[in-house]
């Protein structure tokens, strides 16, 4: 036991042994406090996380982060909210450091679970009001990436630009609908039409916003996959992109915007670089931790437009 | 402290206060031996996690089994050998009841750091002799639902019966080679293809077949994803699928053998149920330990022909 002075050692040694334990290393973590090992928390299901390549780029920077640090990344999810109590019990349980966490939905009972195990926690992507505006996060400057999508595709001359939206309880979404608008003030609302970041559900949306507006000729997707769904939509119908309609993405997955038919224009998000700065950010608060630091800003990475065929 | 008697309680209580530790939830651990956590360990990087859906078949059996004995699926995984160190650490610092490991290679490290960790292991595959026959794993039956792919085509009229085979260091794709050979004897060597259960080994091997043996009208891949790769490369040479080549592949991974053109007949071993087989071999382990019981045999899953259009 370093650390420790010898006659305290002995005494607790003689007292382990009259109780019969073997020294483990669980007890050896009372001693250093440190597991270096930290859990990635995804509030998805596990069919989400495998299908949706945002899931596997995020983990891919912490992953390498965390190796740079020598510490041991251990993946979680939440299949439904039955999932919430053993969560707590295995990060309160002292076996990781701290924990990673994103994809939280407005007022997700995860951000009380992380609270109640009282694990140091950086989230990826702004907590909603509900989640509580405490908690250390990384993001990406969602409204003005937005902003720059929708001028583009004013700026080539479209007159009529929808959007096509992210699910309503989560704040990437939300704050990209109000880049929408700040470029377009009052659009008519037939123009918004809702998703929740899969690609059916762009392709869903896509089909209802040329029932209520055919004219439309410029549309900006909440994110690369609806973006997709959409571009299936419009190719199906005979539509031409961008001539007839043109499209904007954000995210930037590789996988994604470079395979879609006409590969997409859309707004780059360093996914994998927020990745390794939410680990970055939570070593930071495990170094400061009993330092009396005040807790640490928000991280908010810039956005890129990046230029394809479909705008 | 449960289950302490309350002078030795007393004891242990005033060493900790004279060293100043903090009763927590780790020191709970030196009581209970249980965490209620299983570590999920896969022997291949990230991007190969992520790209094959065998994998999050067999992570959903183990997850939903898990799930069923309130116990944490927390999942790690190899980027490279440099891993290795710091994984035997978290798997030996008690923070997880057991371990199931799959994807193991002839003589992989992972297999030594386990034994190290000294954590209960159930495997899925078949452990070569490299690995050590000690391990008790979950495996189907490789050799037998590979014997009758191979009698499928035979049956159905092929005259010229190749093997796309899988990687030489694991037994699945030994065992399916060896399936071929049963039924063949002793087959033209330029009929065997090597791959590696990608989708691009599977096309890479198909050509070679093409050019060594252009007269080939039946095809064994080792998996789904290589007949996938096989597909395309027929497809693109103009051949039809089954008149002039019928295809078999192994696994029967439905978002693969559904999606093929033409659907993919294959050999259907049940990963799903795989998983949960392994979960509760390594339970019945946990229960026995200490009892003397000896080390439990493998369990074999039957495999079934699956019969969509390609054969």
């Amino acid at each position: 036991m370093p650390g420790c002075a010898p006659p305290l050692v002995d005494k607790v040694r003689r007292a382990v042994e009259e109780l019969g334990y073997v020294p483990n290393l669980a007890a050896r973590t009372l001693v250093t406090r440190r597991n270096d090992a930290v859990a990635v928390v995804i509030a998805e299901p596990e069919f989400r996380i495998f299908s949706d390549p945002f899931f596997q780029e995020q983990v891919r920077g912490i992953s390498r982060e965390l190796t740079a640090h020598d510490s041991q990344l251990v993946l979680l999810w939440v299949e439904d909210t039955g999932d919430h109590d053993r969560i707590a019990r295995y990060l309160g349980g002292g076996h990781v450091d701290g924990a990673l966490a994103f994809s939280l939905h407005d007022e997700d009972e995860l951000a009380a679970v992380l609270r109640r195990a009282k694990v140091p926690t950086v989230l990826g992507g702004r907590p909603t009001d509900g989640l509580g505006p405490d908690l250390p996060y990384v993001d990406c400057d969602n409204r003005g990436g937005a902003r720059e999508a929708v001028r583009l595709l004013v700026g080539r001359g479209c007159r009529t630009v929808a959007h096509l939206a992210g699910p309503r309880d989560q704040t990437s979404a939300a704050d990209r609908a109000d880049g929408y608008r700040d470029v377009l003030g009052d659009p008519d609302p037939a123009l918004l039409c809702q998703g929740d970041f899969t690609a059916e559900s762009g392709a869903r949306a896509m089909a209802e916003l040329l029932e209520r507006r055919p004219d439309v000729d410029g549309v900006f997707a909440a994110n690369d996959l609806m973006a997709s769904g959409a571009l299936r939509v419009l190719r199906e119908r005979g539509l031409r992109v961008p001539e007839d309609v043109a499209v904007v993405g954000f995210d930037d997955v590789a996988s994604i915007a470079e395979r879609t038919d006409p590969p997409l224009t859309t707004v780059r998000q360093d996914i994998e670089g927020m990745g390794r700065l939410m680990v970055r950010l939570l070593m930071r608060i495990l170094n400061d931790s009993g330092s009396g630091a005040p807790a640490p800003d928000p991280l908010i990475t810039p956005t890129t437009l990046v230029r394809r065929a479909s705008a």
